[in-house]
């Protein structure tokens, strides 16, 4: 293979190799099409990569991922949006899943992961006190615990519950998305009318 | 969506679904896979796609993708490979699965295409000509028929043979792939095995 391949095509296929869920076959097909396109498309796909990394950060207030060039989020700036509603979730997708449902004005709180002694994921990785700070500082009415239908995602919110139960945050509402998701599927890959379903039939704990 | 995710991601999911089979959600997931790697993973990728086509030309003699720097392709140079065998292919990536059989030692003619009326592709846009004068010039004794399976495939194998026969190369012995391949499915993604069989059980024309 070595010989039968230059060697910017093998370095391409093993760089295509490291995305998720991508084999030898499909790495193979990935840079056969590259380099089927122009060198402008194969360029532009370089420069997203290339400027990725620099060009984002992570929201001060809610942890989602905003332009470097963003104070905080538009979608916690939006004066349109309820800062007394606050939707946690674990990962920065899971803002985007939530948001095409089209259903939710409230405002997001990522929590950067979930709970998971086996990953090595403690609570003092996530965003936790920053959540109880913005919940004080924005005299939050609701929090809705938008985590993963999974284990993590189950014992995150739980251990969630337990701290702003312990911060004593007067008339606070504790909400979780309702038992429509499907158990084991994770929220980035849930379809929205699902997503709708569980935004509506969310109950207070 | 403009509106929850940075631009930066947003134009790398719009990229990524530029590549074949890939989806909105299977953009989005290797766009924040590549997030949540390393900058000099993303960048290591970048560098591979910008230099991608710059790096690599056609070989003059066998039409194979070679490095820039190369003057013709190793497995037409290395003189361990025999050039009075010609294997004729569609695609460049078809040298890579006849190679991966490993049984293989002639050299290879790439003819950058399938006659296709639909596609528009005509034979004068494939390197036919270029075949016709290799065949004189290195004394070829064998031509191997290695197109793929399919209707282009079979009628760009058909015409080739014509043209062979009226240019009236002496002792020159035409063969094709055995009828081991399954019908429609692409040399690329054949499997080693069936490709082995193929290349002992091809039969003269």
């Amino acid at each position: 293979m070595t010989n039968s391949l230059p060697r910017a095509l093998t370095e391409l296929i093993e760089a295509f190799g490291s995305l998720p869920g991508v084999g030898a076959r499909t790495a193979e097909r990935y840079a056969y099409a590259m380099l089927k396109k122009s060198a402008s498309d194969a360029r532009k796909l370089a420069a997203a990569l290339e400027t990725l990394h620099g060009r984002i950060k992570l929201c001060p207030k809610t942890f989602a991922l905003i332009d470097s060039d963003q104070e905080v989020s538009p979608l916690y700036s939006n004066p349109a949006r309820n800062r007394q509603l606050v939707a946690i979730v674990e990962e920065p997708f899971d803002v985007l899943a939530l948001e095409n449902t089209g259903q939710f004005k409230g405002t997001y709180h990522v929590l950067g992961g979930a709970i998971s002694p086996i990953d090595g994921v403690g609570p003092e990785q996530l965003h936790i006190p920053e959540l109880v700070q913005r919940l004080k500082d924005d005299k939050v009415h609701e929090v809705i615990l938008a985590t993963n239908a999974s284990v993590e995602g189950e014992s995150t919110a739980l251990y969630i519950q337990k701290q702003l139960e312990e911060a004593m945050l007067k008339s606070l509402k504790i909400t979780r998305l309702a038992r429509g998701l499907p158990i084991g599927v994770d929220l980035e890959y849930a379809d929205q009318i699902t997503l709708s379903h569980a935004l509506n039939g969310r109950r207070e704990l």
